[in-house]
């Protein structure tokens, strides 16, 4: 990690910036497998479903022996695990469908707001090194409690052929029917068109490489919204004299282990526990079985001692992190100077890995400094308002 | 209007089509203007100016002087008018603002979410045949309310280089300071990027020709976002034999004035009344102004003669429209079945113009089929949601 001690205006700049992303000449990738989805279907996403991921699919959509077979396949623990995240999650997202009272005037007219669902829904959930069964919830649970007639959730199979087990059993569990073996930008192209067999839906869900990135900015050409621009995920601390430095080096660490392209800042108003921050991290990588990603994300982080609060809070602002975690003293106060954020995180015990899992909040949240404008993940997301 | 009675599925799917935009056409000339606004700032925006509104422009923001004298270009009647509106498009906005409650877990934490405005904002109001003060109070207001902190407004000049003063008028009735002289795609990449004069902002709301709408998709990939996509403004009618003709006739011809590419749909499933509204359209458009527009609008439009309000509501949620207006018996249990409109006016004394100008709601809306996915401009559009 790279260390910046209180930065003049333009290494505020260095520290702001992402890293950039490739879109344009993925753009051109994905226009061209987008053209044969719409020309073969099923044919074009299987192909590239060889192409890409090296797995030769029979049927795209998963039947009813596969969906059966993941029931033994989940241990107890995990299923419980999973049910009490999907519980909170539930409960958190059902204060969000309230529409706004009536607007009664007096002159003898009212007008008012309707919640409706968007019909046809697609998530995207990613294969990968580690099966992102939570994030069917934050996507299925919502769709669900919104009210969306067709759920689609498209995934990429792993190397026998099948859905991870866990994310069939997660989806199941939510009340997801429709899931089809598809990954990467053949998926998104396939929700985007339909095929024979994968259904065209109305709005794309979910995280996903620089393809999936990609190809969900595409879709919206062909009039199919998205949930967020994408990026790489990325935590910021603001951390003062009061932090526990092995629960940061802890939050960082936790961060850095989502992909080598992650990016994890520190800032903290105290240079010893930046030091103490750094010794800790040493020590917990010891032990981690994602020690050679972590070592790669951590080349694109930072740590930058600042003069005061103000100066934390205002680098936080204009960084816009996806993360937010605030181990200092009188978090709450702080927090009301928050502007741009996705989900934050107040005091020592509050992790950000509470909410990538089971606190209730939504984990699906805008990246690269999109959180100056977009909201992550709600209820919102899943509706319209109509005005009456 | 084109009558058609008791379509089959192909007839239907017809119905639905709206008329194709020529989006990649423009998108290339958007984006040499783009490139242009990158390099040159304010000199590519006055050259635009003049190449497309054929106004030489020397100073591109609105001066103090300038907007002093607008207090006097408008008349009291028309000052008093837009003072209503204003208060009621407050009232109806601001009910929309309040967060959901927290969630307090059993286990001892809580989360729950913020209201934060996005910081810049930028509001397009266009120019043409009649100056869009209405649009300055649609989007102001809400912009104001949600506490945005930067608010920059764009409108094309007049053919004597000044901002249209009701335009002018309303935007400091608003509390908008700044106001710069620009159109079409220049307006839209001068906020994308920012020039000397004018501020690049976050988010760009706004109706427009077919230039602001590809420059508005464009600017997406800039990392700007944008209220909705847009096409052509459209009213759906749907009416029985307790719809009064002259009423109806009144509402398919004010929204054809809207433009030459507006859509007029009416459905009914009483023939008698369909060719009481041709009568009575025909005898209204004698006295209209905007007769020429209106002709030309009503080559595009339709009168469907279905069997019951079972199919009425079936063709307008497959249509989606922009506007609906219910003009039938028992408006509010039909109004419960519709699941994709804009806005939706209730009853024989709901116009469209209502919601237009003044009753409160937003005439901000989604056209072009998107009201399936996206809400009209309300206070979510200002502002982010962020958990805690």
């Amino acid at each position: 990690m790279e260390k910046i001690v209180n930065p003049d205006l333009s290494g505020w700049n260095r520290i702001i910036e992402r890293p950039r992303l490739k879109n344009e000449e993925l753009s051109g990738i994905c226009k061209d497998i987008f053209s044969e989805i719409r020309k073969s279907g099923d044919q074009a996403v299987t192909k590239y479903t060889w192409f890409f991921d090296k797995v030769r699919i029979e049927r795209l959509e998963v039947d009813k022996d596969e969906f059966a077979e993941c029931e033994k396949a989940v241990g107890s623990d995990l299923k419980e695990a999973i049910r009490i995240a999907m519980r909170n999650i539930e409960n958190f997202h059902k204060l969000q469908l309230s529409a706004p009272e009536r607007y009664e005037h007096p002159g003898g007219f009212s007008c008012w707001q309707e919640i409706r669902s968007i019909e046809k829904v697609g998530l995207y959930v990613p294969g990968g090194s580690a099966p992102l069964f939570s994030t069917v919830l934050m996507l299925a649970v919502p769709a669900k409690l919104a009210g969306c007639e067709e759920i689609v959730l498209c995934t990429p199979p792993e190397r026998d052929g099948r859905v991870n087990p866990v994310v069939l059993w997660t989806a199941r569990l939510c009340g997801v029917d429709r899931v089809f073996k598809a990954g990467g930008a053949q998926a998104i192209g396939a929700m985007t068109f339909g095929t024979e067999t994968i259904p065209r839906v109305y709005k794309i869900f979910g995280p996903g490489n620089q393809y999936v990135t990609a190809a969900k900015q595409l879709a919206v050409n062909y009039g199919v919204a998205i949930d967020m621009p994408a990026g790489p995920s990325e935590v910021m601390v603001i951390a003062d004299q009061t932090a526990r430095a092995d629960f940061v080096a802890s939050d960082l660490l936790s961060q850095a282990e989502h992909g080598a392209d992650s990016q994890v800042v520190l800032l903290t108003t105290d240079p010893s526990l930046a030091e103490k921050v750094e010794g800790e991290m040493q020590r917990q990588m010891a032990d981690l079985p994602r020690k050679e990603i972590v070592l790669q994300a951590l080349g694109n982080s930072k740590v930058v001692v600042l003069q005061d609060m103000d100066q934390c809070l205002a680098l936080a602002n204009a960084y816009a992190p996806e993360h937010l975690i605030l181990c200092v003293e009188g978090s709450a106060r702080l927090a009301a100077g928050i502007k741009n954020a996705g989900s934050v995180f107040l005091g020592n015990y509050s992790p950000e890995s509470a909410g990538d899992y089971a606190s209730g909040t939504n984990h699906t949240l805008p990246t690269n400094g999109n959180a100056r404008i977009y909201s992550g993940v709600n209820m919102d997301a899943f509706v319209k308002k109509i005005t009456f």
